[in-house]
């Protein structure tokens, strides 16, 4: 799906992320283009498999270098994390180990909440097939398991990123309320130039007998009223639609002068 | 990341994932992977570039085989939408033509709600590089923006429908389903009801003369299609509508014997 790059400036900083003996560079590309997708640049990578650098991690990266070339390297996850005041671990299966779950949402905004605190956050994934060993796991402060069918859980490395990426950025900047109502630019209409339409197409709506018989003319002007006012018009589109009514009234005349 | 395997019955079923003009099989397969993970089995491709069946579609689908053999081939996509009552599509830039935005959690919200009340859903990604032509966002009662960093906005396909297949699932399998729509609404149209009275309902604006100059009229059309697409009409509405068209249109038969 094409992004837009809108030349805006990027939100950056949050957690740091760190990938427990990655074993595909492919992945640790994927992974550094999902945490850029949300805003997340710092990357700590614990012993990857085939080394580092990695000429597949950048093929996989698209345009993500700057957190490749910005990834530091540790021998163990304890050293990756000893910095820190919160650890968060990705966990796909359950464990001995007595520790909260939460779900994606819940971590990242525990995350949120201890940045805002001024405490420094690492965010823990384990390698591919195996995951974190328990030693490493036992380093968490709270776990995190993604929801997942249950048929079917197994998620790519770099898409268990992407998910905890998705729910930070969420969390950190507020997911933005969905713009109820149209994109464009067009203002939406008032209530005058909405009531000044419905009216006009009454009036037309009349005069072809189509509000008929009389009873059922205030039922029947409701509810075309609430099927329009539902669609949140804009004042483009209220003119568009006056010019509609003008043109199928005048075919009608059109039609009974040939009558 | 290993994923858990529990044995556990799958959770199948919600909206069906349309593929519009998928470019690269792999994409297909990573997305058909993405579904399953989320209990989506139903995919639609409107006009693979590269054919169906693809082998490298099926490489990258990992053991998400079924999702692929049940995959159905469409030429338009709005063929592939035909029985559907709500659509909602994928969008990475800002459009003109008026349309709710939601949020992928909002989005999940609606189609929940809409499959509760026995509707049925299309959930629309647009081919990688170009996304969805306007005429195809047009069909659309309900648009989706991804929140992500605004300097790195860019997903790939299957990372779309991942994001919108994880909110799709805590939407319908997490939180206890919320409030259902009014229920003294008659039936919800489908597609091809809905496009059906678009057609005539342009017929009867190019005779009328109303959809010119010619080059103007694919925007034209597109706008008035999104206008009514955004009110979510039932049955009864798309009745009222065509009674409508058809009395401002065209003179009634006690007219014309009067005339």
């Amino acid at each position: 799906m094409a992004g837009t790059n809108r030349k805006a400036a990027p939100v950056l900083g949050g957690p740091c992320v760190v990938l427990v003996r990655p074993q595909l560079g492919e992945n640790i590309g994927a992974a550094a283009r999902a945490m850029l997708n949300f805003g997340l640049t710092e990357l700590r990578l614990v012993a990857p498999r085939d080394g580092w650098p990695s000429e597949t991690a950048r093929a996989s990266a698209s345009r993500a270098d700057d957190v490749l070339d910005g990834a530091t390297l540790y021998g163990t996850a304890a050293e990756a994390v000893a910095d820190r005041h919160l650890v968060v671990a990705t966990t796909a299966r359950k464990r001995d180990i007595a520790k909260t779950v939460a779900t994606p949402r819940e971590a990242a905004e525990a995350m949120r909440d201890a940045m805002a605190e001024g405490r420094k956050v690492a965010l823990l994934f384990g390698a591919e097939r195996t995951g974190l060993e328990n030693d490493e796991f036992a380093l968490a402060h709270l776990a995190v398991r993604i929801p997942a069918n249950p048929g079917f859980s197994s998620l790519n490395l770099a898409q268990a990123v992407l998910l905890l990426g998705y729910e930070w950025f969420q969390a950190a900047h507020g997911a933005p309320a969905g713009q109820v109502g149209p994109t464009d630019r067009s203002a939406p209409a008032t209530m005058a130039e909405l009531v000044n339409f419905y009216e006009r197409l009454e009036a037309e709506l009349d005069e072809a007998g189509f509000l008929w018989p009389e009873d059922k003319r205030p039922s029947m002007v409701q509810n075309i009223r609430a099927l329009f006012q539902r669609a949140g018009l804009t004042e483009q589109e209220v003119r568009t639609l006056h010019g509609m009514v003008k043109a199928l009234a005048h075919l009608r005349e059109r039609r009974r002068r040939r009558a």
